[in-house]
């Protein structure tokens, strides 16, 4: 099947219909990509950590793992995943959080800002942009709550494998935040099999 | 200051201006109050946990943390709090949630329909409703990630106090769910001082 490539610091937004499988693949390892699921029906319905943290009663979410949208809908099913760590805590970086990480450093309108302009023309304004699943960030949690920031445990070619249950558009980047990858940019690759290909 | 009741599994919403201190109080203890925060010039300005994870850097929030909107501006500071135990991670019940946890008791709307209630005549729409900032709600989160309802650590009289940090819409709630609160519904208090005093 075909590989897209989304360049360094950009995004992608597509239609994915009920049944096709979405492949993510870090192609050089140690790289983020956020992904966000809205209903190809009515874009308020949208993927929601807080209903799937519900329904899945974990954050840790891998192969067989479903995620929910906010009207308790499974959007997405985990059918295969060669690395086991992914977040579904924080929210894709903006050019605010930027300003707040990273003061010394160049601005960057983040994974939210290429997220809202890929989503845009579905009708997605942005803020119904919630907190994306973010494939392979790596977030761990102490036990007094505390979270880190550390890079992926992905190695090249690591992939995360999404089957679609209902009919979305997908949003989906290559990492543009300095902690999230390990302060190197790289691309993101993805693929799409099953039913006809989507417009993109 | 006087103090309203939320009567059992029911909700309110109400006007906090800017620098206004809202106590939550739980009056027989161990129940849980969903709290919502909208921006009430543009109710499209919403309470994040996601936004709030990443600037806060925990999931554990207590006196001193504050609670972030999507648009990355702070809503709220805690500024008192007697029990050191709340839950930012799962959303508000409604007539899925209960269906899905509770398939033998009968169904209820839950937080989430008191709060689409509640919050309608501010022009927020049932869609508009995140993760709630829940109140006394008690979830551990495992070493392996996952996630237990436990009932709240609050006793009688416990209490939360937030400071609005922006003129806000708030929607509150008297649990409705068996788990979250040990299968006892009760009433949540809550008073308001500081300003003028809000238009409910």
């Amino acid at each position: 099947m075909p590989v897209t490539e989304i360049p360094p610091r950009s995004g992608a937004a597509f239609r994915l219909a009920r049944g096709q499988v979405l492949t993510v693949i870090d192609p050089e390892g140690m790289q983020v990509s956020d992904l966000l699921a809205y209903s190809a029906e009515d874009v308020r319905e949208v993927i929601s950590n807080g209903r799937t943290f519900d329904y899945e009663e974990t954050i840790a979410l891998t192969t067989g793992a479903r995620l929910w949208s906010n009207r308790s809908r499974v959007m997405l099913t985990i059918v295969e995943d060669s690395v086991g760590r992914h977040d579904f805590l924080l929210t894709p970086c903006s050019e605010a959080t930027f300003r707040h990480f990273y003061p010394d450093q160049p601005v960057h309108r983040g994974c939210f800002g290429n997220l809202a302009e890929a989503l845009a023309p579905f009708g997605v304004e942005p803020d119904m942009i919630p907190c994306a699943f973010n494939v392979f960030m790596n977030v761990p949690v102490a036990a007094d709550g505390k979270l880190r920031v550390d890079p992926p445990v992905s190695k090249p070619g690591d992939h995360l494998r999404l089957r679609a249950e209902m009919d979305l558009i997908i949003g989906l980047t290559a990492c543009s935040a300095y902690a999230s990858n390990g302060g190197s940019f790289k691309p993101i690759h993805y693929s799409i099999d099953g039913g006809q290909h989507p417009q993109e």
